[in-house]
């Protein structure tokens, strides 16, 4: 481990980190807001990244997977304690400023402040951008900006989106950066103008287009899209979700290349089908329980099931006031996630898929010992190894989710809380069920709770194993 | 599949199961309570017997690997159907019988018995005994009794008790087959004397020794063990069902062979692991919460963690009154069970070890990517085989977990009882939590919901892949 080189490169990230601060300060001041929120952190951190890239910046200097690792895991640390000095420079307690940081750097959208329409607009538009930001990834962003970063920039690419099966659009991984970046920001004007001719405001329709595409799910009012009661509107956030949650890979193949790959892709078509099924089974519940009738079962049912699933997070209703099966389907929601490739959190749709093939396999294997079948997935045979991280993937993972919900359990909050808020955290989700749900906030949990959840959404945005690598004695062994 | 070969060796599983309904029919005798309760199903039985081994039966015939499945599936359904009867007999509705039926051949515990006091002697009797049947196995007890089963018998030995390793106590599985049995009766010779001892009367010794060395947990008294409130007899308890929960092969090893056999064991010490580290966090969470004194916190600790980890699912108080945080933990104690090779349910806690075990290495891989090392266990090296096992037992195991407790949540049940029912039939342990605590019954559960968690307790004690193989259009193909 050369800590000269790791701190070298985190300099050049962290003038990345501070040059995005540069836009909310613009926000301010078209406002006539507090410009100090903004301008403390800033040249906090310009000092800092000077002093950084000043004693241990070479050029050219390539890291190894163990200093990549290291890299990208700090990354997201520094930045969500860098994005969490304009919450504190507005009167936010510090654990529930971090809270509410790493919350927005890693697109989850739990929010830890009790009253959010009681702070500035620029800073509600900066909490709104860094999930933007988040959401695609800090360290994408970054290699495709910066020049000359030599095979490093893979590595550290594969650290942060791990995902399953690596979409080589181009053989260089700066250009496949560029292009799913170049995707993204389409994406998001077109929002952007859609939401606009719906008739929201520019600021509300740029603060919900950076967290709905990004599956991230913060909103300016404290009633989420509650707060439009807008069916339009709704219907709208729907579909950009619902892209956020699918692969980008495969969105720039549909368009540019072939019409048709996002709907052969059989990760898109599961994500398809948990979503029409979940809507159903969500609907008819509602429906029965004499909740609503049957076009608002439907039209709750849907929004719900799209920004759960793809764990965007927001909230068209206090789903928290629902019985408990409709609850209980959104909760088994929270673990699956959207696909690898998207903006979204959580297991992701070809985890469970592969599993599942996987599983069958096994049990065809039982009855036919001497049966040699490989798994297929699109029309590929899946590497033994991919298997091997998935189920690791979900023991981690598992593992994670029981031991937070525990100490949280411990901390005194009742099993829908602790539950909830364990996966809502882990999986990036968002709000979680019970004293978590979607209209309250996390404030109300202890601060070492906090701590706990701030470390959950850090690990599940990284896919477990960048962090977690960090955690086991060879990774420190020379 | 022959149909026919199926049908033959079930008739003469049948002849078996009937026999043991001698058993009650003379404690009832001695008691002078109702004998029809036992007779009419006795004779049932009998003639069912009779004619499936008069049409099908043919001397020395081997069956195959599907018909082995289908036939240690069955076997336990139809034990189930038959020993449902007595209940049905004595007024109980035929769905609630057929769970009590159902739990007690599984091992598992729960009852849907309102009013366990109001039920003849000779019937509770009869439920503890199943439950010691059920708890070694059925199959395993036709095994060591028959002669002449060939090669099938091994097959139909690992279906029932597919285990991880298969020890290898005798070449020929009858061999192995009659040593678990005969610890197993040595043992709760041993018990029953000592409870004879601590003061209990013969029928609660017997009945008691039945369900604690079986790690199943029925008890002739609704408030189960509290009903002694007898620190002595819970200390019995513990031990035996701390011993149930163990390796029975590891057991005649250490009692015939060597001393150390028991103590040397990966997952023996885990398993000890386990209990010590639960147990103080209950007895600290139960001192903090000041439920109880330390002296109290640690009785009742002890006998909590080790009844619901090995899936006996006694209580010696009703923890369903305790606060949330020693729930949790006895919530997750469900999904861990006891040892391979033990009369207890649930994951196993060889499977856990081997997981962590695995995962660790798929760590250390992801920084030392060329690097192979195998997974050793007792210090052999474990197959790649057992871990895809193990994999795809965890796949399905969650995935009825997830099923089960969404259908019963659509029921109208809440989050707890819904997710505590499932584990609680799944992992046979038993009493689960809300709605389905250890003093309450399952009895309010709706008939379908029954149903349901009939099905878990079936296919949790047949460990998952002897009863989904069937569900399989593969299964069924020639």
């Amino acid at each position: 481990m050369r800590y000269r080189v790791v701190l070298g490169v985190l300099g050049s990230i962290l003038w990345l980190l501070a040059g995005f601060m540069i836009i909310p300060l613009i926000v301010a001041l078209y406002y006539g807001e507090a410009l100090h929120i903004f301008v403390i952190p800033l040249i906090c951190a310009i000092v800092i990244a000077y002093l950084l890239t000043l004693f241990f910046k070479r050029e050219d200097e390539e890291w190894n997977l163990k200093e990549g690792f290291l890299i990208v895991a700090s990354t997201w640390l520094i930045a969500a304690l860098l994005y969490s000095l304009p919450y504190i420079l507005e009167g936010v307690p510090p654990i529930n400023a971090l809270f509410e940081s790493m919350s927005g750097v890693t697109a989850t959208g739990a929010t830890a402040l009790p009253d959010i329409e009681g702070h500035s607009k620029s800073l509600l538009f900066w909490r709104s951008l860094i999930q933007w930001l988040g959401g695609m990834g800090i360290i994408m962003l970054f290699v495709a900006i910066l020049p000359k970063l030599g095979i490093g920039g893979r590595q550290m690419f594969r650290a942060e989106v791990p995902g399953v099966q690596e979409e080589r659009l181009r053989p260089r991984i700066r250009e496949t950066a560029k292009i799913l970046w170049l995707v993204y920001i389409v994406l998001s004007f077109a929002e952007f103008i859609i939401l606009m001719i719906a008739g929201l405001s520019p600021y509300d329709s740029i603060t919900h287009t950076f967290t709905s595409i990004s599956c991230s799910g913060f909103s300016p009012y404290a009633n989420s899209i509650a707060a439009f009661d807008n069916p339009l509107v709704e219907g709208i956030l729907v579909v950009f979700m619902f892209l956020g949650g699918a692969n980008f890979a495969l969105h720039y193949k549909t368009i540019f290349n072939d019409r048709k790959s996002l709907i052969r892709d059989q990760e898109f078509k599961f994500y398809l089908f948990i979503i029409v099924s979940a809507t159903l089974v969500l609907v008819y519940e509602l429906f029965r329980n004499e909740v609503y009738s049957i076009a608002d079962a439907f039209r709750y049912s849907i929004f719900q099931v799209v920004s759960i699933l793809t764990t965007t997070g927001y909230a068209s209703v206090d789903f928290n006031l629902w019985p408990d099966s409709p609850k209980f389907i959104l909760f088994l929601l929270m673990f699956i996630g959207g696909c690898a490739g998207s903006t979204s959190g959580g297991v992701k749709v070809v985890r469970l898929l592969l599993l599942l093939k996987y599983t069958q396999n096994v049990l065809h294997k039982t009855i036919h010992p001497k049966a040699v079948i490989p798994i297929r997935f699109n029309n590929k045979t899946v590497p033994e190894e991919v298997i091997h991280s998935i189920v690791s993937f979900l023991v981690i993972y598992i593992l994670i989710f029981a031991v937070s919900s525990t100490l949280l359990s411990m901390m005194g909050m009742d099993f829908i809380t602790t539950l909830s808020a364990s996966i809502a955290t882990l999986g990036n989700v968002g709000p979680g069920l019970g004293l978590v749900g979607p209209m309250a906030s996390f404030a109300s949990i202890p601060d070492p709770g906090k701590l706990i959840l701030i470390a959950n959404m850090w690990i599940g945005r990284l896919e477990v194993f960048t962090v977690i690598v960090l955690l086991t004695p060879t990774f420190w062994k020379n």
